[in-house]
């Protein structure tokens, strides 16, 4: 007892000792960058507070300080292009990792492989010299046309912040700054840099903002780029109440603020209300807002020097965190360990969406003949959607994935079975409709499905369909895909139906006629393996998805409410709180497929639920236990998910929040006794009149499920 | 004897048989048109002549005649792009295969490779759905610093010729046009679509007109694109001389002039002066020079109804010939034997420029460890130079290819030397200098040249550096280049220069300092296993120079005249005839390399030149005879190069002027008998005052020899 005494002790002398000493050396640091400040002219300081180059900004050589560099983007460190254009360099030496996309991530359910991306990011960005990362990008998934929601990671931002805080940590852990984005409530492509987004406070606070507090306070991030719309009636890049007040007010950030390119509007505006530095703005590069425009105003007493002398404060606290860190680390590209995460990511967040013939995994010794269809199987990823844009050193189609996993024991071949074009047909093209049907190419494939055991039909989207700077037009199956379906499957009992894409889809009619449904993303340099090693069960699937899968268009709270893409550029966020299944639980909407869906090749059992008290105080936390086994014949994941009902406020809360999920790995027939744990502080809802989060006293519902509508088991806490 | 005489005038009857169906086909055919025209509208014609597309002109849908679909380029079947944009379609079956460039072609001295290369574009864009190939761009070599030198054969009008001819067959061979450019003396890129190019009737016969000539005549190419230039005051897409006189006069061109895109400036002096049809104008389709305009100038009597007719004739002759034909070929796409065509010319084209060390082919049991120096040799060349870019199905980099063939006996490790990037560094891309050396890479190439048996030092040029639309500044080696091969050479004495471009550069340096020089080319899908192939001596290298190489920039005509790139827009192509080697002879000039040149891993001894006559009449042909033997160790190819050389004329003759030249296959040991031909009247000149070719009685010296400047053999003939 006394030893186990002494230990504590120990432990807990290290654990304050090592936060004194870190805030010892921030201190420290803190007086360093004021002396250099005192340093510096006026001109040097705003010299720091704009883009110098279309992904740089200015340093002081005569003081050392380097430019600070900066680079897209979520899915990779993008190709090198010129200096003041946008044309490639034209490097050898730039071919990156394709990392999954961030609904990809997302779908692992795992902060783990949001680690390991973050790492890869980190360690590629310092081959390659660049200071900050353009990425993670985490806006919430509010409305499924939105073009980047491949980008983002989900619909709810407790997952949000979990995947968020950890590809901060990965990317920073090679001091490489992250820079989230976009703050805030870029929801929409379509008028991103016109649209003013009205959302209550409460919406903001616990839908819109969770995961970025928690990237800067749990994360600790060191750099934030402003959103190009405007939220509640202001440019979010000169929004005093979201970059003063919320960001570095509220949460204490410490880091950089900049814009998103070409999102800068006024100079004092934004100097005064928290942009730091203004980015891809166009014109002379010393006329931007925050250059010359923003020495006169600084004269003219507009802005003032301290001003100015906390954002080069924040530049410098930046700078001396990597590009100026010591034992900075020297990073690589596109490494096989790098291959190896973009493999693990894939191969953790492939959702099976049905299997209901047990089709898969595929029985080797039985399929002497593999069909392989659909544009989508031959098609590679990496480029397209902006800075989403990768010059991949590697990328597996699922064609050659496949090749490379049953070539030796089946005859595998392809047919191309639709165009993914705007050249569909010419009237198409004029039309804007790229959803033709090309009955020649249907022929081949159905020829093709017909004389093969099993068709592997691969559909969905593309990075130019689903992209940055325009939302989709519908959830429809783009390319007359559908078609493409319903005549192979009519030749082809053993059809598999993989869907690629980023962000949700119809698939009504595919649910109701196929038995076989494969989910898979723009999944990265080794796509194409993971999801052959899914069909063959190496890889026994444990993807859930990331957000809801409406049954119409119509259903979705921004469609429901008409309230996309706005009025007169005005898009009033009127579900408030009541986004992704938020919405659909709570309007009993019952979804095409639910937040939180996947299947296993294996079955789990969950049981046992039980809380360690059954009332709690507001400061206390309830650690929640159950017993998972692996009932069925194989290894395998389940994520298992905590959701909190709170059937008494008096305010509306959703039917169900969720609170704490864990993804559990269990060897067929193991079984595992889980805790998790979630604070009765996050239980509050945000309270507009209270301006501040509030825990009612009452009782709550534990959910335990593995979707947000499969929820399995359920025990009460109250909180006093 | 009756017997033979029986035969032979079967085989007559057969011939002229033949002949004359054919001329009975044509005027069938050209019946078939006049009814086809008759039941059309003055609109339905008009829509034929412009585009109503990027890359397409209108067919008449109710008449059964399609779209008229043209494709870039020299190089291969461009990516399939938008029909109305520019932007890539996002095909996943336009991968193509990537040809060796047009110089590299022209390296092979090899007319049956020109024809390989042509029957893979024919059969690739059959595959595409093209029925007009813009290529082959065979303009003059005049000026090395062209920026489209690398698309180019040669300063050669006769061999020039030769590849023109093969080029087309090959092409047309699967019922696709070629579209032969840019007709004609578009031989600089600087001030292209403004400049006036002075030229002398003489120059253009003798010089830039023969291989236009050729491909029309021998070739029957079925389009020709009018380039962009003016020459001698007139728009080539309105120049009545040479698209009525020359073209279609003189030479009887029964096919479609079309313009370069954006290349037409007017409607009436367009349309009465032989343009065809008006391709890639801006602005509506339905308002370009050869559209509405036209229509407009037709009601006013500006143009005739039979004007349009003709031109209406002539594109349905060509539909006839490509899209309407009968039995079309179905074509095919990257095809291993497309890919082993596009080996064969590379290999054919690698040009052994010094070897003073017998240091090649390398021994490969004598060496352990190779050093792999240079961006080049992992830079791919597909992509760039506008129409000339390809998306490849697969380009093997020289680091690929060295691997594949050394990997199993010898380590083999990369440095990348120099970074060809305007990033070299911010001052020096500020100042517009691409040539500063990186010192860090520099010295990890250094030390990686140290630590091996052999460097080969990858450099030379890319296809940013040398492309369409803009021509180089200089001879110089770009990127610190020189700095680079100076440093390796000075650690490792086995340093083998490999130079990869597409035009001549300032090698002096390098010819001076270093024993062992290899010149390749942009040289398509399997230049590095050609590469790889050569330094291991599986294939011994006969590439020889298609131009010549200047010692200095200030020796070519163009710069020794000041006539490039003009005053006020007027370029006067002073020099005249004395293009290439003609001028370089002429002048006494030392090349650094001459025209014609290359080495080879063997001997070859030529001896005993004879002709049948020493007498000709002006209407015989010359036959002229020797012996080559192979007196080395290997299997080699020789090219012999017949010059002629007139000593007394009433004009001014080049030094000597290429004939007639034969790449010959010979195994070690080996002797053949060759025979050459040349026709007493290809002897002539073109006598400006008689306006026609005149073959002046007299003696003419034959000069057999293996480049320019390396006569062997001489022997005399007398014209009467």
């Amino acid at each position: 007892m006394f030893m186990k005494c002494i230990v504590t002790c120990f432990i807990a002398l290290l654990f304050f000792g090592s936060v004194s000493a870190q805030n010892k050396n921030e201190a420290a640091l803190k007086l360093k960058i004021n002396r250099i400040i005192k340093k510096m002219t006026l001109e040097e300081k705003i010299a720091m507070l704009h883009g110098n180059a279309l992904f740089s900004s200015a340093g002081v050589p005569r003081l050392g300080i380097p430019e600070l560099t900066c680079d897209d983007g979520p899915l990779g460190v993008r190709e090198e292009i010129k200096r003041f254009d946008w044309a490639s360099a034209n490097w050898t030496t730039d071919s990156a990792t394709f990392l999954p996309n961030g609904s990809a991530i997302a779908a692992t359910w795992n902060p783990i492989m949001a680690n390991k991306y973050g790492v890869v990011i980190g360690e590629e960005a310092n081959a390659r010299k660049k200071n900050v990362m353009l990425a993670p990008a985490f806006n919430i998934c509010r409305m499924p046309l939105c073009g980047r929601t491949y980008e983002y990671y989900s619909e709810d931002p407790y997952l949000n912040s979990q995947l968020a805080i950890q590809s901060v940590k990965g990317i920073q852990s090679q001091h490489v700054a992250a820079c989230i984005k976009h703050f805030a409530a870029n929801n929409q492509e379509l008028d991103r840099d016109s649209v003013n987004t009205i959302v209550d406070e409460r919406a903001l606070q616990e839908i819109y903002f969770p995961a970025f507090k928690a990237a800067v306070q749990q994360g600790n991030a060191y750099t934030v780029m402003s959103a190009y719309n405007k939220l509640n009636g202001y440019w979010c890049s000169e929004n005093g109440y979201l970059l003063n007040k919320v960001l570095k007010g509220d949460w204490g950030f410490k880091g950089v603020v900049m814009s998103d390119w070409a999102g800068t509007h006024h100079t004092v505006a934004a100097a005064n209300n928290g942009l730091d530095i203004e980015m891809g703005s166009s014109g002379p590069y010393d006329q931007w807002y925050l250059a010359k425009p923003l020495l006169a105003a600084v004269k003219a007493g507009e802005v003032s020097v301290k001003t100015i002398d906390d954002k080069v404060g924040r530049i410098l606290w930046l700078m001396y965190h990597t590009s100026m860190s010591t034992n900075h680390p020297k990073g690589a590209i596109a490494t096989p360990e790098h291959t190896k995460a973009a493999y693990d990511i894939a191969s953790e967040s492939i959702v099976l969406l049905k299997n209901d013939k047990q089709l898969l995994p595929l029985k080797t010794s039985e399929i002497k003949r593999i069909a392989v269809i659909g544009d989508n199987a031959v098609r590679t990823f990496a480029l397209g959607g902006y800075g989403a844009g990768v010059k991949a050193k590697q990328e597996v189609t699922a064609l050659e994935g496949i090749k490379s996993r049953f070539g030796k024991t089946a005859d595998i071949r392809f047919a191309q079975g639709y165009r993914a074009s705007y050249l569909a047909s010419k009237t198409a093209e004029q039309n804007g409709d790229y959803n033709e049907p090309d009955q020649d190419l249907i022929n081949e494939a159905v020829a093709l499905a017909k004389s093969s055991d099993v068709a592997i039909l691969c559909i969905g989207s593309n990075r130019e369909y689903e992209s940055e700077a325009h939302d989709r037009k519908s959830l429809e199956l783009p390319f007359g895909e559908q078609a493409l379906v319903n005549a192979v499957s009519a030749v082809n009992p053993n059809t598999i139906i993989i869907v690629m894409a980023g962000a949700p889809f119809d698939l009504n009619e595919i649910k109701k006629s196929n038995h076989t449904i494969v989910w898979s993303w723009f999944n990265g340099s080794e796509a194409g393996n993971a999801l052959a090693d899914v069909l063959k069960g190496t890889i026994n699937p444990s993807g859930k998805l990331p957000f809801t899968f409406p049954a119409s268009l119509n259903d979705s709270p921004a469609f429901n409410l008409n309230t996309y893409p706005g009025n007169n550029l005005t898009a009033e966020y009127k579900e408030g709180i009541l986004v992704g299944y938020r919405w659909y639980d709570t309007k009993n909407i019952v979804p095409l497929f639910p937040f939180g869906y996947g299947l296993s090749y294996t079955d789990f059992f969950v049981s046992k639920l039980s809380t360690d008290k059954s009332i709690y105080k507001k400061d206390e936390t309830i650690h929640a236990k159950f017993a998972i086994k692996n009932t069925g014949g194989r290894n395998g994941a389940e994520v298992v998910q905590l959701y909190v009902n709170d059937p008494v406020c008096s305010v509306q809360r959703p039917e169900k929040e969720l609170k704490a999920f864990k993804k559990i790995f269990l060897k067929a027939g193991e079984t595992k006794t889980i805790e998790m744990q979630v604070k009765a502080a996050d239980l509050a809802f945000y309270d507009e009149a209270k301006k501040g989060w509030n825990t009612e006293a009452g009782e709550y519902v534990l959910e335990l499920g593995n979707s947000s509508r499969n929820i399995i088991l359920k025990t009460k806490i109250a909180v006093k």
